[in-house]
């Protein structure tokens, strides 16, 4: 039965219930991280052979020596393969050290300190400058655009995508709005994937600003927990089309493929882009890491084998979702207090609890030992105005730990849901 | 005899046996390259392990899984290494991707975006920005601070460092004058070191800005050309004793030490600075490339293995600048219109030619085939008022092909020097 149809004594005693409940597990000394969207170990073991690429001996890419200085753009060995995941031609796609989040951090400081191709002058001259944040989302975003004072402007995300009427009405009317945060496939938290007419939308949307762009955060491109693989939409022939050609930076990462801390970046957008990017990178730096980009070209041999080995992941994490929603629905299911995605890719679940529990339950959890990301973490400024929502990741934790976590989870939520609702 | 002290007629004789010289080596076909401080492949090859390192198995740094995620400050395993190398505690020293060419961009990036601990405001608030430059300098930092808009005023290098009397004055009277670029060991191109004198007057000077500070690029710090390696002096204890803790910022990394295109950065700074740095790293990238920080690690093993694979590139490389020194000998030494220096450390030999005569000794040598840096180069908007520098890179090419390639720009120096005496 609905929790709001109960009857205000079963309420009373369904929280005595589960509050005694809730109390004996202070005493399990339990030590369960949900926060990050870590892989585990047994993913890294995945990669391991990369910790001996690519070998002596092997140190020539084509006539590119990659022990030694250049090649800003990164080694076309592995750009090709990427490209292919991505559906573009291999010179649309650099390789760049670390990670997707640095590629961006550096688009958006270039774009306020100079300016990008199809600005009138430096962000940084600009009278106001405002960003669109479909929420939830990632939080790293949300720090890049604060950090650099950028205001963000929420805009609610649905399963295919944001709100486009929203999105165009902002985006038309403020020539300050200069960009907007997007994660197409399997975003982060909800697992959405925008559909076609989303991406046309972006791609053909007038904005007032004559340098609107998009981030296109293609973290988890591969990132499949089904069979299948998810389309990978062209957007700068898109944009292109509409007369847009310079709207998108796509960025994507080995990070979640390979090992999360030492991986390879790539930047996909237009040749003008990449050109200009690319310059002023040239000021940072001599060239990225050729040597890890080589032993990634070796490990993964092309397109297919990513998506073999993305494979091997789903089979180490899609049970982990699934004991997630599992453990969820157990606790949840009959009391229609909560929802939670179900995504066929990615990273997260995103539970949407009681409005106003969100906090509470985050707490809850955290005083028995299960610590989850806090509340409002993926939303700007880090504030959820229905303090709803709490981005769950299950891949780092064992099995058993996820099923055990979710089920705390799923009792700290359901407990702050019935005393919210003895409250009102 | 002296160029200057020849009678006209013996000039001209000169100058017509000289050009007849050089028309031959049009026909030669010469394809040399002196441009870049590269090392070459068999320096490279010292370090071939690193290519099947750290190895299936060996993903650990104490309890840190090098493969997933975090640590921004980097391995302590590495750092602590670089550390004892530069003389401080492993705890003031970081570790991060790529080279030290990033390190210094972003910490210019940084300081003009957000301030420095010790800043009144961003440095782009402020009405004028200007950098002191060392000349002859590193053109690549001279690269960063003109795309900052930051305007370089050169002042002159010699043998044991910067003209400090102009330095001091200078920076007194200017709060405009944020900082100076410094290669302290084995200066880009001259080889100077930096005294004991020099390295105190920096650290305690007075400057009219508060935020001043001192780019410390130790690139060639153990980059020794003899038996004996560089004392290196701790410059924050010296600042922080005259009450500037937080004016150095010093840099180093391994791109000429094991692999240019794949190597680990280095800042050591106070902890102010370093916790500043980290602070707006963090927003940027969820932490470096510790599995190629670990292989480092192993690959050196200690600060002393580090020594021993130096004198190993010392073996390789100082028999090349001895065969340069000694054809620009053979070709100069007796006219007296020319002054090289004769490095014990890092990658160049700065050549002083005739005034006004480096364009067209560059020029003549291209013409036959060999390449050299741009006459201006080493100098801010690369303008050499003298037109009298020369940068030369003995390292890359095979012994054999410095001999030719350093007898050919003796040469073209000493035909351009003849020219410019009988225009005269």
């Amino acid at each position: 039965m609905a929790l709001s149809d109960l009857p205000a004594d079963d309420l009373a005693r369904l929280e005595s219930r589960l509050a005694a409940e809730y109390d004996t597990l202070a005493d399990k000394g339990l030590a369960l991280d949900l926060t990050r969207g870590k892989p585990s170990p047994e993913q890294l073991d995945l990669s391991e052979g990369l910790l001996s690429l690519p070998g002596e001996g092997d140190h020539l890419a084509g006539k590119t020596d990659v022990r030694n200085y250049g090649g800003g753009a990164g080694l076309p060995e592995l750009r090709s393969i990427i490209a292919e995941l991505l559906g573009v031609e291999t010179g649309r796609v650099i390789a760049q050290d670390n990670a997707s989040l640095s590629i961006m951090y550096d688009l958006l400081v270039f774009s306020v300190l100079f300016g990008t191709p199809d600005s009138q002058r430096p962000w940084k001259d600009e009278p106001a400058l405002r960003w669109l944040c479909p929420v939830p989302g990632y939080d790293r975003h949300f720090s890049i655009t604060q950090a650099l004072g950028i205001e963000m402007i929420p805009v609610p995300l649905g399963p295919t995508g944001p709100d486009m009427d929203e999105v165009e009405r902002l985006v038309a009317a403020d020539p300050s709005i200069k960009g907007i945060w997007c994660v197409p496939i399997f975003a982060n938290p909800t697992g959405a994937v925008y559909d076609d007419h989303t991406v046309s939308r972006l791609a053909r949307m007038a904005t007032a600003a004559p340098d609107f762009r998009v981030v296109w955060d293609n973290a988890y491109v591969v990132h499949t927990l089904t069979e299948d693989f998810p389309k990978v939409p062209d957007v700068d022939a898109l944009a292109a089309e509409a007369g847009h050609p310079n709207r998108f930076w796509q960025v994507c990462s080995t990070s979640k493929i390979t090992f999360a801390g030492a991986g390879v970046s790539f930047l996909s957008s237009s040749s003008a882009n990449l050109d200009w990017y690319l310059g002023h990178t040239s000021v940072r730096t001599i060239g990225p890491n050729k040597v890890n980009q080589l032993a990634h070209a070796r490990f993964f041999g092309d397109a297919e084998g990513v998506r073999a080995h993305m494979l091997r992941h789903r089979e180490v994490i899609a049970p982990k979702f699934e004991a997630a929603t599992a453990a969820l629905t157990r606790r949840l299911g009959e009391y229609d207090v909560a929802r939670w995605t179900r995504p066929e890719g990615g990273y997260f679940i995103d539970l949407e609890v009681v409005d106003g529990t969100a906090t509470e339950t985050v707490r809850l959890a955290k005083e028995v030992g299960v610590a989850l990301t806090p509340a409002g973490s993926a939303y700007p400024y880090g504030q959820d105005p229905d303090d709803r929502h709490i981005r769950l990741a299950p891949t780092l934790p064992p099995l058993a730990e996820v099923e055990t976590a979710m089920d705390v989870v799923g009792l700290c939520a359901l407990l702050a849901a019935c005393r919210a609702a003895l409250a009102g």
